[in-house]
């Protein structure tokens, strides 16, 4: 084994196999075949090239050997070249005078990463929806399960699981969106060596007809055609890039957040995890959220994966020196994570498991002080910002918990203090009982609504 | 001046003052008080606090300082918890009440900071549509001007500058239509302390009556109200992100274009040099493309700066632990270079010199060896592949030009070669004469066309 | 204040003005002048001007305005240029001939940003020294100060605080040699126009005096001399960011753990907070780890900033399109992170709160589940590996806790498991009374020695 | 070939693969191996276990099938979890008992991790050494090739070839002195579970006797041992990852400037293409710079791979969620481009082609005005700095080459400028003679001397 350049996944224990066969580099050899199968195909369907031309990508990708086009790939910076090489000998004789016809190196890459890239995109998608399915039923299930609502790592005030769940699928939500969206308007490259078609359109017969082309060979992709070639403008590879870090970025919060809420102390969640998950190699007791970890660890990848890209704005000329290059590896790596980090967040979401006891348990530890910012609201409505800020205060550093502190302070205050509207609404505050909270139930219902939107 | 850490732009020549001071501390500041103000008038308009607690901004700013103001920040980590200090005592008694009511800070330096972008995204697309104009007219003008394609660094094959320009164009565009589509969707946030707005909904009298004052306040702030708050959910600032690295790498990319095809050797454009630019401190007979060379520059700072916003989706719980602090400082560095490259892409553009006469003359450098590709076309036509690469690859080593090499091989091969239509073709082939080149006008036509679909 | 572009540090509230001021724009600017000073003074040196050419940098600043220079180092691209010009007017006469001479802009930028980074560097190493005393001290004090072990956010098996601050200060001595002898090894740049030192060279009159005029030059401003000018060979620069980066991203860690282990339902450690320190806008009860916080976020802004610099490597020519300028506010702002990061760390740890009673009984949480590893060594000892994980397993999964759950089923076992030397051992190892754990003794130890010899 | 995980380096035509052989899956599968066997062996070493426990690497390796483990690596989150459950079967029964003893996953793929690196870095640094051979060869030759130096785009003043030479020489022996030192210190990782060895010190028969077996366990290992564990000290690996991305850099910086000089309208350099090498698909008069620009996109990857791992300093608890994950993938790949860049390069200077002619050429392009600066300086001595900047921008802009038009002002001004001696120094001046410039003898002299002291 050793001495190969094989890389199978050792490193990667994120993505599966299947989902990394996507973009692995048979996809990308086979997708590169599938886009000079539609260059011929296309000419075919200006009729240029006479019918039986046609010919299917797998006839082409017959004799085609991916270790030796890796290797020869080298000559010429890039595998087009050796495959073009590779299939002349391949291509039956009707089709051998189309094939790469009036295309370049770049045309058949950028092509055959888009195909590749729209599959890839589409496979997320889907396990994206599975996310927001999984998370529409956490959101409303847990609606008014009362947690602790925390900033700066501090326990802050209440809230419910069921917001918490509502702000991931917010997220997630608009993270498919941009996906979804971008994945639509990848575009097919053929514009020729330097961007002017001139080839294309001496053997269309004519620009427009070169045009024609274009759009024939774009819609045999199932990509869209774009007048501009984009050989210099890489616009869409940024958009896509950013929207798979947003989509990675945003399954990685869910996963620190799960990680981070199953920590011993907290417990208030934890990964439903299967037979064999989660283990350690050396203590027996453990029961890792692996999901959550490798969602983060996605998620701390790719942001400098999407700097690479959006470096490669700068493409000087007609084809750059190394932008283009740079930016092959770096896409596949955001699509490989992004297949991961989907499928795990789906995995991990579908069988989530929620301890609401735990969650009340924690919500109690500081004896009603989550409820100070609340009570100050009331007391201040009641008494004044500047008397209710002094209560407040009197009953945070009172030795008492503060929900024993303040309806005692009120009690033994002046007669204005036990004004029993006041201190019914002070009790009602100071509650830790299932329920909405604020405006939770409005923006839960408010998510939901939005995925249903966007089904 | 020596003690002080005010920056005054000194190691920032591309932005200018103007545009800086959209996104500097003041600016900041002013809009936090706006904020404060609009939350005020929130209250009024739902009619829980009487009309005359309405206060206008510029009465809250009165007596803040903003030296003050970012010393203390330090304290709380953020520079609203003493901005709120301050304005406690600058608040007129009637709107006492309802300063910062049921809001935590990071509603307010979260607003804030969406109404510094909106400004300061207006501006740069102010500057952007003045790109645009230019490029229209560079391409439209020089539309049949011939020019050297060129790829991996060599020259390639025939082009025209229109279509650079068109190219060029075709990406600010796509930067344009991202930037405003995004600058559409900034959002107001208000979402209180832990994102549930408890406190607000006590203050506005019931959720349905806080869900409208979080309408009204984004409507007096002029952005987008979302129902749900996005403390934790960071998809808008990466995508601001995103689409200021696309406007300030595609505007890069133009500096880059620019500074290579004014190198001494090529100079086939040159920046319109105001008096008093491009000089240098030693040398005076330079004159250096400072525009193109700050805009490359601003466009290698902006993938880090993108990469420090992606790496923030990882924001845990209802307010992280420094992902969201990394945000603030990144996201008004990346606003600062897009103005500042905006304008300056605007001066290029609109100043740029071509010299079509340097065009000619470096396309001509190689003997018309740049028609190898299109003459191969011709030639397979007329003989087939074979045949045409082999005496491609004779006219290509011999010592001749291959202008003169391949008509020569042409009249002195067999009758088969003689062929008066293939010679017609040739020589039509072989020429760098004005005029379109391949697809270019309908490229360029549709290019031109989006800019106005756009406008 | 609005409508100009002065930065005061209002989004910065980790670095202090003081410190912000080592690296401000006026702090650029003296070292600009600092540097035309010194070359001057070289001159002198050499003997080639004559003594009273001699001038201070006080007096060559006299009239310099920094707002003008900023305004003005657009036109050329850089701030040298109008200093230059804005110097020939406060030159006296005797001096006026040397300024500048030979000098070209980069010269004289990449000088004084040495100049500024190794001040910078000076006062960032002084505050980390303050850490690693206060580590040293924490280290020390808590060596046998029983804490869970936890990783991939779930209790794993004991250790001690002391271990924890002593892994801290081994990273903080790494960081600060790293910085150290980087700061060390900071060059003057002084090469000329196209790094030959041609003019350098004729005012020098000669060559090797033109190199020794370099050598008095570095001298005078503290920096190493460098035959080899590196206007293109950006290593040094790359190396100060990866130290600064590294430094900050360690006190980062600090900062993290910190935030982490001060969680609500953990406790174990806090911020020393002063009077005003940790509040919140909104809650009054809230205590929040300030700087912690800040701290955190600083490491999230490093390695974008990082990756711009090493991009710059790619600089070409004598003097790049970008890659240069690109740097500047880069470095300053690694520079100014780093100065704040390191203030803030030292504060930290000097008065951080440690709660060995949270320790102890978050520690006890799990019911002994913390010493299954142990627990299995000691009965493979005795039992062979099989029936050791079995036993464990069943111990583990009882409904007991394991504490008591393993004593328990080694005493109902056969003749073989009562062995008293293995329950005495299993004895002592279920135990989280203070005391060394491991190696614990040996790693503290080692790291305060290394401290001891790096100091 | 579809539907498979397997890459083979299609998209990755920079790194043979030999050299991606050293760092492939299979690489690392090995290394694993061998860390356990080094544990096994050390503890023979320390006299606990048996001699006849000591067990070769490819014994254990076996039945281990890298398919196996990459594919059940998910279920831990870790390859070493399977490997040590298959590794159970494969180890002989003397051994057995001492397999993963006190080890716990992250020592097993930290010590893996730096066993490859340290190969890895010592292919890279005979490549490097290979690189600076040519380097010194061709500053040698070329010291007094006069060449025209370029900064921000224009030609600027002469330098010579070999000074560039010598600076690319100079700044890849300091990258090379980065990575040595760096790989010199690549430590064994060995500190059990929660890095306090507890298990090693029982299994060991106490802390003294495990430190022992770590130093055993090193020195099998051929990595430095170091007291500290480093589970969440990250420091060496951020350092390696800048040693590489600095060696990267540099080299990338060589392939942008062989780009550069290699353009059609240029040439002065070009890469000595083997046959078959810098092909197009498309044009057949091709012949591109195919290892710079495989270089220049190298260079473009390392920024955001390093941000990386930079962000991973952020390493919370004893084994951080995500942190440690995000690092193998990335500096896999920085080790794998640092491979493939240094052959390149290597190969790239070790057959550059130099052509004198084109750099003469180009030089005088601008009829001398390159001397403008230098001529400055000697007019400036002989009259005066106001006076000569006259002259110089009256020769500059005159109609007439300012080599033909500053000569022709002096003869025809004055007496004063009909000074012999001035006359003589500009005509000395004037010249693009082959010869050393300025300072770049002493330069080129100390750049190879460094080189022969760090050989």
């Amino acid at each position: 084994m050793s001495g190969t350049r094989v890389d199978l996944g050792l490193l990667d224990p994120l993505t599966t196999s299947a989902a990394a066969a996507l973009v692995g580099d048979a996809a990308y050899l086979s997708a590169m075949i599938e886009v000079e199968a539609a260059l011929i195909g296309a000419f075919v369907d200006i009729e240029v090239a006479p019918a039986d031309a046609e010919v299917d990508a797998d006839v082409l990708a017959a004799d085609v050997d991916l270790g030796a086009i890796a290797l020869a790939a080298r000559g010429g910076g890039n595998p087009v070249i050796p495959l073009v090489a590779a299939l002349r000998s391949s291509t039956p004789e009707a089709s051998a005078p189309w094939l790469h016809r009036g295309a370049t190196s770049q045309d058949i890459l950028d092509s055959a990463a888009m195909l590749v890239a729209s599959r890839a995109a589409a496979a997320i998608s889907v396990d994206l929806r599975g996310v927001v399915r999984a998370l529409i039923e956490l959101a409303d299930e847990h609606r008014h399960t009362p947690m602790a609502g925390r900033t700066l790592s501090q326990q802050a005030a209440p809230t419910t699981f069921g917001l918490r769940a509502a702000s991931w699928l917010d997220a997630v939500l608009s993270a498919q969106l941009d996906l979804d969206t971008t994945a639509w308007r990848l575009p097919a490259q053929l514009a020729g060596s330097v961007g002017t078609g001139t080839v294309l359109a001496d053997a269309a017969r004519g620009p427009e007809q070169a045009e024609q082309l274009r759009m024939e060979f774009a819609e045999r992709l199932g990509l869209v055609h774009r007048t501009a070639g984009w050989h210099t403008d890489r616009t869409i590879i940024v958009e896509l890039g950013s929207a798979l870090a947003l989509a990675v970025g945003t399954l990685g919060r869910i996963g620190l957040d799960v990680a981070l809420l199953s920590r011993t102390e907290i417990g208030e969640l934890s990964e439903g995890l299967a037979a064999g998950e989660g283990g350690s190699s050396a203590m027996p007791q453990k029961r890792n959220p692996v999901a959550s970890v490798l969602l983060s660890a996605a998620a701390r990848r790719t942001p400098g994966l999407l700097g690479t890209l959006a470096g490669s704005l700068l493409a000087e000329d007609d084809r750059p020196v190394g932008a283009w290059h740079a930016e092959w590896p770096t896409l596949r790596e955001l699509l490989r994570i992004g297949l991961g980090a989907a499928a795990a967040a789906r995995a991990l979401t579908e069988n989530l498991l929620v301890d609401a006891t735990r969650m009340r348990e924690n919500l109690e530890l500081t004896g009603g002080a989550l409820h100070a910012e609340r009570a100050t609201e009331i007391l201040t409505r009641h008494l004044g910002r500047a008397r209710a800020g002094k209560l407040i205060k009197q009953a945070l550093d009172s030795d008492d918990d503060f929900q024993v502190a303040l309806p005692a302070l009120l009690a033994s205050g002046g007669p204005e203090l036990a004004d029993p509207e006041l201190a019914d609404a002070v009790r009602a505050a100071l509650t830790f009982e299932p329920g909405p909270v604020g405006l939770s139930d409005i923006i839960i219902d408010a998510s939901i609504a939005r995925a249903g939107a966007l089904a």
